[in-house]
């Protein structure tokens, strides 16, 4: 199968292969996965942690930058989709689920320009 | 299309899509995306906030829980797949390549039942 | 006692007895307080999420702007000096030694204008 | 000065001095900062990890858990009150200006073994 046609699900399934292959299921309890989650949310904010705005822009013309960048991405994906496998969510279901909540919360016509959630 | 056939990158198009509709582009820069992201994986920690891993396994039986649950998922989803878009990253290769790295560094056999990263 | 003589610990037992006074200790479970914590943390990182540098720079002129910030680095610091509490951590002695490890990592001679932990 | 004699406002001012010596404080944009607290927030979330509340009160009796908490509060408490200080929020008013806030919002006798926040 080429990596273009794998579907989330596709994904989730070869992540769960891979976590019942070294037994590591048992340490899956959904509060262990969504803390997971946010540790590698954290490894991902230090790619930015010490760089402006333009410092971003020069960095990702570095292949080693993007390559770090794109480990950290994989590893937030990986355990979301754990996540969602064992308390049974459909990540694609999700996903669209919550983009036509979006599109009916925020019409194109009334939000063009405006940025959600602006606190003050 | 069904949900099922959607690839990650179809729904990233998607999620583009609704962003430039109402000019939300500007707005993105990466690190805000990742700022984002971490926001949303906030909220979703709320769902585990005040609750034992035994209410955990009650509240997972609730409808309203788990459309809660898919809420927040699809949250920390969407903007981690933006971020992806415009930094250029392809997020179904970078999952396939870290699993990659993930079974060369944990094989099977030797790690069966540790759990990784385990601190002392 | 006026405020610049309050200790972080005097902070601390003033924090328990709120917390106590409501019967909410039953609910702080270790891990319970450092989600909560993480939950705080992303709520702070709403006041930077859509803004420049610049921006920044521009918010903190306001009034309404500088109260929310306050408001937020309030929460992160009272739900981690309330785990601090419940660990028997005690946060002073916490932060000095932890600084005296820094001085001994980083010398100021050595170290001078170079950012640490930067990541490539 | 003893340890327990510190107060807020003399750690930040300890701190302060920390990075001068080093002249990092031109790295600490207010955004770099509120990003490397969430960063050590990751790093303290290591240690619940893939512990039950079980195993967490078990680690609590270990020295080495202890010393490793106790510098990861440190850290997470360094970046706070670096971020309080480079945009003018006093430390100890902003946690008794918001624990005054919550005695009104959370009146004991209304609010005795509910938990706040609970979703759902």
């Amino acid at each position: 199968m080429a990596p273009e046609d794998w579907s989330i699900n596709d994904l989730m399934v070869d992540i769960r292969q891979f976590m019942e292959d070294r037994d590591w299921s048992v340490f899956h309890r959904p509060t262990a996965l969504a803390i997971s989650t946010a540790i590698e949310m954290g490894e991902l904010l230090e790619l930015f942690q010490w760089r402006s705005d333009a410092e971003i822009e020069t960095s990702l013309q570095s292949e080693k930058y993007l390559q770090a960048l794109s480990d950290e991405i994989a590893d937030v994906l990986i355990y979301i989709l754990r996540l969602a496998d064992v308390t049974g969510i459909n990540p694609t279901n999700a996903i669209l689920n919550k983009m036509k909540k979006n599109r009916t919360k925020y019409p194109a016509k009334e939000w063009r320009g405006r940025a959600p959630n602006k606190i003050m």
